[in-house]
Parts: C-alpha cells; structure tokens; sequence
C-alpha cells in the first residue's frame, strides 16, 4: 500500500505554527499521512505567484497526489473552495485563479465547487480555512479518495491568463515571471519562439529592462565572472543568470521587467 | 498502526544542520517516526515566544503525539528536563516555562523531572541538549509509551503567567502577542470581553499604541486598502490587520504594545 | 522493513518549488521514502560550506541512510556525479569536493562516478540535476540497495583540505568555519590543542579578529550580558559565544576571521 502523499504549498512562511496546525488536522484524520511542503514562501496573498509555484512543481508526483494550495486573500468571503481531479493528480484551493497554471497543463480536469460541510472543522474561523477548510477535505479526499462527496461539479472556475510572449517583427517580447533563490530570472519564454538563439551560429540580440544579455549559454559553468547570459532553465523557459553571482542584482531586475529577444 | 508522530517546536532556525541531527537521532531510536515541524523560528530564547508557539498550535494533533519544545537558554545549566503528560498529549522540554501554556490549556498533567540519563547520548555536550537529551527522551517515549520509566513526578515545574488583559471602567487593555507572518497583530483580548464590538450595531473605540483602529470586521477581504481593523483571529483572540497588507508596519507596532478596547 | 531515509543538504532554499520538486521525483520511484531536510540554507555555491554541513550532521542518522548533497555550480559541466559508500551511510552528490569532511571522518569509502544514465530523468536539463540525476539515483539506490549498478569505482574524488588550525611558539591559529543561527562563532580548533584553556586553573589568551575574549565557560548560562567567552561547542570544536546574545554581532566577526588561542 502506499501512503497518501499530500503536498502543500502556501503564503504561510514557516515562522508561526499555521503550517503546523494544518498538518496536525490532517493527521487526526489519517496519520499515515506524508507530506510535502512544496513552498510556503509563495509572495503574501499573490495568486499569480502560487499559480506559478504550484504549476511548475505538480508534474514531478506520483498519480493520486493531492495538492492542497492556499493563497487565500479573500478568505472568509464567499470565494468557492474547489476540489479539482487532473489527468493524475488532486488538488484543492480556493477559486481565485491559483490553479490558473495546473489548468493550463492538464488535458482535461474537472472543478467540484467544495460545499459538503461536515468535513469541514466546527467551529470554522474566518480567517484560516488552510486549518478548517482546506486542510480537512484534502485528508478526507487522501481518506476516502471518493471526489464527488465533496461537491457538486462546476463549469466556470475562476482562471486567470499567464503573461505570454508576443512575437513581431522578428523580435519577442516577454517578461520576468519569477526571481528564484539564486537570483536567476525565469523569464515566460519558450525556447521554440527563439530557437535560432540556441543554435552554435545563431544571431540575436537580447535585453532585460533595457540591458543587454550578450550570450546564450549551455550550462551556468560557462559563464564569466558578473556576466549576465541566457540559458534554458530547469522549467523549459529561458532563464537570465549569472555564474556563481544573482542576475536580478547584477541587472536591478525584479518580477515584471521586460525581455526582449531579437532574432537577426 | 499508527505511525508515532513528534512535533517539533525550537529556535534552531533552518540555515543549520542542528535540527536534521535532532531528527537523525530520533531515527536512529524509531525508524517509523513521523515528524511535523511547528516551527524553528520561535524568537531565539525567548520563552514567551516558544510559549505561544506551543501552545496555539498542539492541540490540533492526534492524542499521543510528542511535543517536543526546546528553546532552552539554560542548556547545561540544572534546570530540569521535563515529560508532561496531559491529557491527550507529551511534551518534552527544558523546565524553563515554555509549556506555560500548554499548562493553562489542559484539564490536568503530570510534570515529570526527566533522571534517567541511560536515555540519553554519550558523550552529552554542554550546548547541544537539544540533540543529545531532548531528542532522545522523545524518541524513546515514542518507543516504550512509559512516562514513567523517565522519572519522578515534580509539583513545582516553572510556570509564567502569560499577560493577561485588564477591564476597567469600561475599557479592556491587552497588549500585542505576537506579529504573524502577514503583519498581523495577535493581542491576548478573547472576543467574550469585548463582545459588543463584534456586534454589527456595537459602538466602541479601539487604540493599538495609541492608534485608532476604526472598525471591526468579520473577514479580510472587508478591509480597504490601507485600512486597519480589529477582527476575530484564528487564535480566538482579537487581532488587527490590513487587507492585503502589513498591520504591524501600518501601525509602527510590535509585540508588546498596548491596545486598548473602549465599549461606549 | 525500516522506511528508507534520505536526507537533504543543497543551497536552493525553501522559497522556490526545487526542493518540492527533488522529493517528487523521489516519491514517485519509491513512495515508502522518509525525507529528513539537513538544511537548503548552505550559502549559494559555497562547497566548503556545503561539506561542513553534511560533515556535521551524517553520523546522527541510522545505518543504510542515503545522504544527498546538492550544492553544484559546476551543474552541466563534466564534473563527475558520484556515489559514496561509507562505513555505514551512502552519500550522493557532484564530486567538487562537497564530500571532503566525509572523507575525513569515515574509515573507509569507496566512491562511483554515476554513468547508469537509465536511472536519469529524460529529458534532463543542464541547470537542474538536482531533480533530474541526483534526486533519481538516490530513490532508486533506496530501492535497489546495489551501490555497483551505478558505475565504477574511482580513486581520484575531488578533495578538499579543511582549513587545519596551526600550532607553534605557544600559540595555536585557527579561523571561524561558520557563524551559526544563535550568531556563535564555530572555529576549527579542537579542544585537545588547547586543553590548558579548558582547565579550571588555566591560564590563556583568546582572541577573536584581534579582539579579546576574555573566558571559557562551561555553558552558555554563566556568561554575563554581552560577554563574549569561548566554550566546547557541539561540534566538538572550540566555539565562540555570547549569552542570550550574538557573538558574531558582538565581535564583528565573521567566516574565515583568524582566532588565536595563546597558552600561557
């Protein structure tokens, strides 16, 4: 048998013992239990940052692992709590458009509006339901692995379009999706749209906020000293880095700047 | 078979190797131990901050789970160590006050003066008990289920009164608690003191370091931007807070300052 | 049957999906898995950093325990990965020198360069082997449990000296090797060099970067406020501390600062 794995990903931090009361729950209903924490460092109420952070992380789980995903601003008001079933995967959050990436992915999902409320904690607080809310019905979900006791389906989640590239003029223009711990910048670029900038002999030209990025490389070893290059990061986008060094610091570049590839 | 669970509750931080050793030792004792983090970023020994970590968050596991709490500025020093029994769970501690909460929150314990030292490592560092005491007492009260194979029963284990809110002349005056990971503030004010604030025709005046706080709301979501407000927090506690915001840098207020609730 | 332990020691810290990512990739090989997190905290691409960590924390796991240790600026490149049978644990990791303290402390080792490239994730990236080479050759070693089937044998690991304390005229240099989370400062210097300062009679001269510290003390208790002294660390290293405070702020001290310690 295998144990039920839920993974967890949250704006929580790790400072107080919200992470801890929402494991704790979980346990009391099913203590063989484990989990994962996927992120607690989502940015605090950003929906667009969980959306990544869930979206780029799902894939690597076993089939039947449930995702429980809280970035929760509107907590407490009528915001639908959703039970979504993937091609293999669960996953439960609030509708607010945090699963906008995992619906992007999926070939077919369906979306349950949660509303059977004798999973839910008594009494319920207004103002954590990753404790009474959430954190239940997935350890109910891990229990019972029956969907459709939790809720009616419904048609039309709240889903929210990721940043894409626009491609013109020979030129594609994109953005800064995320700054990762080692300060590289993932960018919403796919290597296809510029393919030529991988190429040995390829001609380009890129930018970041209007600084120039003179190199693609292979590998984050071939880089000099404090130069910035491109590179095609671990999440199948071009990534801006520097070798041994931060390129967000390097080029005063944050979530949101503007790249530019220009194909010559 | 439930796996056995231990929780653990420190001010290690996570840069360092300390709590994986804690860990490893635990294993080496009980392989099939499950462990929760609550947090390792109780305030560095600060006994009022473990205090409060502890006791909001323990009660949320399964009976017989092992609390084990070290924020232990005394290390080597004859403060005692600790195994409380309460009435669904164990604690294991230095006897320094930082279950004062738990005791406040049980219906009854029992307090024990941890002596059998064949439980613990060899050699014992002066600086580590963490690793070489603490760690062991919980693994192997996880093993053998005997609280009293560890040591005599003591009536005299350190107990702080945590502050505790006054009523006068129509006003109640608390203080801050704690500062949560989004700003929030968690003051010691239960709801039943000041009801008639959480009333929606209710007239009271709310200060937090002289402040005002203008309303009280039932959810986050309610707040405007910017804005302050008192609200029913996950703790059963008054808290104040900014939607999507930061109430602790809105309002230059951190633990300990005073917040007074005036019923009109 | 022991549930197989991995641990985990990288520098990708818990803000970003990584760590969630490696774990289920290891997940899905072998569900049964037990992850113990060491620390993501090791400075970015700091080697010397990354062996201290694991240096310090390996012996407290139980036997057969497989320790993954990703801290790999030469990611892409051809540095070699390898595997490592100890005298009672496996290690996985990029062979830059990150095992150097293993090699210290073990008996006897023998280490693998990792060629059985079935065991790899397809497609693999060149930025993240965390994910896709390490993370899947130590699940399928907590598998399998045959070291051989990963590749051969080598003789020529990448080793690095640590920094050794000198000892001459009376004197005995050292360095910090790391400040920990309480701001102690832990030297390289072991007690049996200068034991004479350990004594109750002995008589000694410790400075820190040229600043004094006056004492060495038992525990951490017997220091007055803001005094800093020298104490037997857990690590069993000589340490530099300061009650209830911060030796690192207190001296100005930090990694690599020289410490002497003069027997008079």
């Amino acid at each position: 048998m295998r144990p039920p794995i839920i993974t967890l990903t949250t704006d929580y931090g790790t400072h107080d013992h919200l992470v801890g009361a929402m494991k704790g729950v979980m346990l009391k209903i099913l203590p063989e239990l484990s989990f994962v924490d996927i992120s607690h460092h989502v940015l605090a109420c950003d929906i667009l940052d969980g959306a990544l952070t869930i979206g780029m992380a799902y894939k690597y789980f076993p089939p039947k692992t449930i995702h429980l995903v809280v970035v929760d601003p509107g907590v407490g008001t009528p915001r639908r709590p959703i039970l979504v079933t993937g091609d293999q995967h669960f996953f439960v959050a609030p509708d607010n458009g945090v699963l906008s990436m995992v619906y992007d992915k999926e070939e077919s999902f369906t979306v349950r509006h949660v509303t059977s409320d004798h999973y839910f904690m008594r009494p319920m607080s207004n103002t954590f339901h990753g404790r009474d809310l959430f954190a239940p019905v997935a350890a109910w979900l891990a229990k019972n692995q029956q969907p459709m006791s939790f809720g009616e389906e419904v048609m039309d989640p709240v889903r929210f379009t990721l940043p894409r590239p626009r491609a013109a003029d020979g030129k594609v223009k994109g953005v800064v999706l995320k700054v990762d711990n080692f300060g590289n910048l993932i960018t919403n670029i796919p290597p296809d749209l510029i393919a030529q900038a991988f190429l040995p002999e390829g001609k380009y030209r890129i930018s970041v906020g209007g600084k120039e990025v003179p190199k693609v490389l292979n590998t984050y070893g071939e880089g000099g000293p404090g130069e910035p290059f491109g590179i095609l990061g671990s999440a199948g986008l071009l990534e801006i880095s520097v070798n041994r060094g931060n390129a967000s610091r390097t080029l005063a570049a944050q979530r949101g700047v503007e790249v530019v590839v220009e194909l010559l």
